[in-house]
């Protein structure tokens, strides 16, 4: 067997992205000591707000600083001056024009499966942020195609196979998020290895894995293992 | 001749978005007046923050919505209330939330023009205002292709047509924007229908038009008249 597509998940995949969002949450709760707040307290309802805030303001920088400061505004009674609001937004600028950062094993692997396999990149966010990422990380040349999502879904991934003409027990997905890549992969037939980071975000809980799928789920501490891997799978020694 | 494909751009070609925006900036300066801060000024520094804020928040809703509290921030001298900040947020969420109107002849033409050619639309925003306003559009069904892109420019259009199997001079592209839909589409060699509206927004500003393409631009006032300009052209008396 030989694989069709081999896609990739990117934040938290193949470039650090959440420990920036942490790195920024931990700078607000420093501000708010200004005001008394309990940092416990804090993070837990600027989480709710941040779920709730989702679907009106999606995923991305964006979303995530109008909902620290909606937080913000609420946990201090109103009492939030112009000036942290205005700190709140530059944290956010900051975020925006962030370098990136490669995780590691990311480029080789690339590297090693570009000669052999075709290759892509899925990953769900703002058009905005992820295209910056895209062309700050040096590995757009590496992906024959790339789409930026609102969210995973098994249809997407439906639709992704059809338009790179690949069949489903030929796909295989990698990522860092049970939800958005490893069982919406496995739903729609495919193989798909999971690359846990240390750091997962709340939101992201797995569901059930799809009845059968176990033997097409494989996991990896780091990307460096993982042109290994697909030579094992391709060769039915998974 | 015959066009391979007729693309159409969405906000302000096919439904209402500018208004939101304007009206928006009303409540906004409405606000402001509480602080005494004069409407013509907050308008001029608005802008000049909006447009500072494109390269870092990008086009939508959220990026919207914070250069609004920036400005606010700014023009208060840091005075402006963590109560008006949410009041800017909420506006933000209904605009997120603001059923799609469609411009008159939008739904005829694409309905007319779907049944003898290749569709596809077009937007740049963000995909979660955009994805949105496509589905609750209606219109979703009439396009074979749907394209949500950061920015509009001659080689995303190049890619829009390789990926469609469109030649450049059977190519249309329909939209409001001079230097959005009209300029680029005319630069790879298409044609193009402008329809322009009465409020454009103040970014939105022409180039000069593509040497010997002035015989490719047309000009509607309504999308009522599109089918019937689509045939004209096609028969040569354009």
């Amino acid at each position: 067997m030989r694989f069709d597509l081999i896609a990739f998940d990117a934040d938290d995949t193949l470039w650090h992205n959440e420990i920036y969002y942490r790195a920024v949450e931990q700078r607000f709760l420093d501000m708010l000591s200004d005001y008394a707040v309990e940092r416990e307290d804090a993070l837990r309802l600027f989480h709710s707000i941040e779920i709730a805030n989702l679907p009106d303001f999606g995923y991305g920088v964006r979303g995530f600083v109008l909902s620290l400061i909606e937080a913000g505004i609420q946990l201090t009674g109103g009492a939030l001056s112009g000036g942290h609001i205005q700190a709140i937004i530059e944290l956010g600028r900051g975020m925006a024009r962030e370098e990136v950062r490669l995780l590691p094993g990311a480029a080789a692997a690339l590297e090693s499966l570009a000669g052999s396999h075709r290759l892509a990149l899925i990953t769900k966010g703002d058009l905005i942020d992820q295209e910056r990422k895209i062309a700050n990380s040096g590995l757009a040349g590496k992906f024959q195609h790339v789409e930026i999502v609102s969210d995973k879904t098994p249809a997407v991934y439906a639709a992704l196979l059809e338009k790179n003409a690949a069949r489903a027990e030929r796909f295989l997905m990698v990522g860092n998020s049970l939800r958005s890549d490893v069982l919406p992969a496995l739903a729609v037939g495919g193989c798909a290895v999971h690359v846990p980071t240390e750091m997962e975000w709340a939101h992201e809980a797995a569901g059930e894995l799809p009845a059968g799928s176990a033997a097409r789920l494989f996991t990896l501490r780091s990307l460096a293992d993982l042109a290994e891997l697909v030579k094992r799978i391709e060769n039915g020694a998974g």
